[in-house]
């Protein structure tokens, strides 16, 4: 069917081209999502910026083990590789809070890049940087480009599959989500800010202290469950608990021994009216069928009707928030200029043909014609 | 945060009043629909449209069975309904069909009036009803509303939640979805369309000649999935099984003695490149607790990752599809002008607070201040 939108599409690629997408990250998630976009037809990797000094100008084939080079070297200054690569779309995947995020959005959206980033704040960053969310909507509605927050947790598993169970509710007491997951495939950066391989004692200080700070991503995802169904929250209690492990537990990048941390169960309830309504349970370790512990997603909302939905093993972190950040290219593409998060488009799907054909030919032909 | 969205917003009624609400049909969803409308602050229920002549003239209280006069004549004259209630949203809960859905939803459109339609079809009209579809979407752009197709099943537990699912995924093989549910929540149409209370014999007879079509709606949840994924559907098999009751059961609308038919299961495979790629099962039945059979939703995408997720008991349809009508008040507000299906729009979400809240306040006060 022919649809004419009103919203601005992919003004600024040719249609028949490929759409040129630029990642920022060559860690874990940055180059699983390189992966992928050399691996969709539709998609073309033009170029990858890495804030790593000693990684920039290595070749980003080498960089992601493949065994032939890509003429892609990786790039430390942004603006003279969105110069030279003119990316319509760029993954960010090279930090997690929004403060540290924001000046790699701003260099791209003044540049006319559209932006997708994981960055766990830029999930829901009106929560935790409401200045800088609005600051960075309006520069992406004056540069004509739109900025998506994704992620599996926060974007997806702990608020948008959520929120789209509640519209199948007439009322809502409680809602509870259980992740029980795999860090394994996590790289360092995850392991310290969990507190992997520490003694029981240095993880409390690291809580503390504020070093641990387990999972990165609870305030967004209860204020987007908030926000999405009409609840005012008053306050989130945290607990963030050490998970002593019983063996030797490793991964590429941590060695437990028997006694020390292997994960953080980190935990969140929040109140609107006086009364817990969301919990969040969240216990992230590596290596958890060492010690037969069962991983799953679980859902439970207390209601009219009550909806329970559950999954073993988990939705795997990793590849969920690489899929989601690639999935996303089309709706980022398809949506207004400004800031969005997951909730605010349509819902993700995967993009098993040619990318593009999730964009709308019709609007680009009129454009390009 | 302020946000200025290009697109349309509630233009057709004062920001300060609450949503005027007509709803079309006084059955099961009807009513159902009728009462949370009533319930839920920020709406106004205005008027009430039957189809059946029997029902005009009975004032909506008494056929909801309420205890007062809502002083709301169902009324069988809906030029004239439009005329004197002004409604800015229509919740269409009258027949399943979108060729017998199109005449009541043109009068709504040609009048300014959003709607809502649960008929089966029209959640993917491209599908069944293309040439209509497109007509439907240039009547609703003409005259700057839109018009939605929801419901349980198509709209969400078989497609949409597939589709948000598909999200994590870099590459699907198959998907999977099973639905067992209870059919008891509905009235006689219903019963009627699945074969209930027949005889083995009659039923075969039935789905030959066309009368028992069982589920509605695996053609549209099937290319509502497709078209989100980019699969091509080269075609479709279905199967419709009698299940025979081993007992006598009953609901206030159909007996069943033993030997007789409780429900059809119903089934479809979708083949994509010459290999099934979508399997929908879905038997359907009334008290299947009678016989012990667990109810229950199953999604299982067979691809990378794996994704596994289930509920039990299923999702309740009645329920389901009276809070996903209602739930999308707001998000046929908030979008432009046209005709959408579920995965065009926002992810439902549970109104947990007054509507007006989930319409964007600044816009209104820009046009009406």
């Amino acid at each position: 069917m022919t649809r004419i939108s009103p919203q601005r599409t992919r003004v600024t690629g040719n249609p028949r081209e490929p759409v040129r997408v630029l990642v920022l990250g060559t860690g874990q998630m940055g180059s699983g999502i390189a992966r992928l976009v050399l691996a969709r037809p539709g998609l073309q990797l033009v170029g990858a910026f890495g804030r790593r000094a000693q990684r920039v100008g290595l070749d980003l084939g080498q960089a992601l083990d493949l065994e032939h080079s890509l003429g892609l070297p990786i790039s430390g200054n942004l603006e003279q590789l969105i110069d030279e690569t003119q990316p319509e779309v760029a993954i960010q995947a090279t930090c997690s809070r929004a403060v540290d995020a924001a000046t790699e959005i701003s260099v791209l959206l003044r540049n006319g890049v559209n932006v997708i980033s994981i960055a766990e704040e830029m999930a829901y960053p009106e929560y935790g940087a409401p200045a800088l969310a609005e600051s960075l909507h309006w520069e992406a509605i004056s540069h004509g480009v739109s900025i998506l927050g994704t992620g599996v947790n926060p974007g997806f598993v702990m608020d948008l599959l959520v929120i789209a169970l509640s519209g199948v509710c007439l009322q809502i007491d409680t809602i509870t989500v259980q992740r029980v997951n795999n860090l394994s495939p996590y790289g360092l950066s995850v392991m310290m800010s969990q507190g992997v391989g520490l003694t029981p004692q240095a993880f409390r200080e690291g809580v503390e202290n504020g070093t641990i700070a387990g999972h990165l991503g609870f305030a967004e995802s209860i204020h987007m469950i908030a926000h999405a169904v009409g609840w005012d929250i008053e306050r989130i209690d945290e607990s963030r608990e050490p998970i002593v492990s019983q063996l030797r537990r490793s991964t590429p990048f941590v060695e437990v021994e028997p006694g020390q941390v292997a994960g953080c169960h980190h935990r969140a309830i929040a109140y609107a009216g006086g009364r817990p309504v969301i919990t969040l349970d969240h216990p992230q370790q590596i290596e958890p069928q060492l010690e037969d512990i069962q991983t799953g997603d679980r859902i439970e909302i207390q209601g009219t009707p009550t909806i329970n939905l559950a999954g073993t093993p988990e939705i795997p972190g990793g590849q969920a928030t690489i899929a989601l950040a690639v999935n996303a290219i089309p709706r980022i593409l398809n949506a207004p200029p400004g800031l969005f998060n997951m909730t605010d488009l349509p819902v993700p799907a995967a993009m098993l043909a040619d990318a593009r054909r999730f964009l709308p030919e019709e609007m680009i032909e009129i454009r390009y014609d």
